[in-house]
């Protein structure tokens, strides 16, 4: 049995490392909390002081470059026909700075390069984006229509920011907000 | 001076790793067909066997999972109102192979974790797509399309066949024609 410890300076991170091991291992249902912080060598308490839940952790472990449950929460809020611009947007926002871009990239690569990390992804994306929106569309095809929307969030970020591929790497947000939200609003309403 | 060697069994693949080094580290402008057969430590006249120029040695160095020139070539073959569809059918008539796949993804692989590999798919996707292409579109903004199409395709390949996410990942080829053509016409002519 791993030594229980008071938080360190870099307890949080050994947490987040912890849980990125076990999601990655055994998927989100047969990770727990406690047996996180059994990694960790921490006590589950520390682990509710840093993370409002298992959802929370998750994310956290994901590295995502834009919290997905802010996505759902953009859908509830604003007028359906705008959806695609909202999107755009709050994704643009957060990958137009230099920490959001890096995390972004980050992301990419794991998921590219290691089959763990690209099933975290696709498991992260699928449970708090997907079954929210597919809620708010309420189409029998609506997790299609946002499987859509992701590959053309993804392949944005991938030509604009990895790739840099001219003239869209130089485009101001404005021009991509302008070009990309038709196809997504096209995607989730069309 | 390296030895001048006739060709064996690997000496293809020789010349395109010299040319790919070539490539990463000059660009297309700086490479020779005579600098990469030194490299490689063979005759010119070897290399001109295997490939019909510097830009057929450019592709092979490359992995596409597809010739650039086919797409160029697509684009002067029927309508321009229903180029999007035959666009993304090209793509998938290589994707859904299990060569064109491997070969897709070791792009993918290789832009996202290397900066040389980046800068040779952005000079590839530029030189061989882009000037034909913006040539038959004939608009002003003809590159700024074109490099939205081509996210568009970069964010296929991501979300279904590496990050493999789901309905999309197991939808039809003919379904996914028919969501992604629209995208890519709109990109090209709306």
């Amino acid at each position: 049995m791993a030594g229980r410890r008071p938080g360190g300076p870099d307890t949080r991170g050994e947490i987040v490392a912890a849980a990125r091991e076990s999601f990655a291992s055994k998927g989100f249902d047969r990770t727990s909390i406690r047996g996180v912080a059994r990694d960790a060598g921490v006590d589950a308490a520390l682990v509710h002081h840093y993370f409002d839940g298992k959802e929370d952790l998750f994310i956290a472990a994901l590295e995502l470059p834009i919290d997905p449950r802010v996505i759902a929460t953009e859908l509830m809020r604003g007028p359906l026909d705008e959806l695609g611009a909202r999107i755009v947007t709050t994704f643009l926002s957060v990958w137009e700075t230099d920490a959001g871009q890096a995390r972004m990239k980050a992301m990419l690569r794991g998921a590219v390069t290691s089959e763990e990390v690209a099933k975290m992804v696709r498991e992260g994306i699928t449970r708090m984006i997907f079954t929210p929106v597919a809620a708010v569309l309420g189409t029998p095809d609506a997790t299609q229509r946002v499987a859509l929307v992701a590959s053309q969030l993804m392949g944005l970020a991938l030509a604009r920011y990895v790739i840099e591929l001219e003239p869209l790497a130089s485009a101001t947000p404005d021009e991509v907000i302008t070009r990309i939200a038709p196809t997504l609003q096209g995607y989730l309403t069309r």
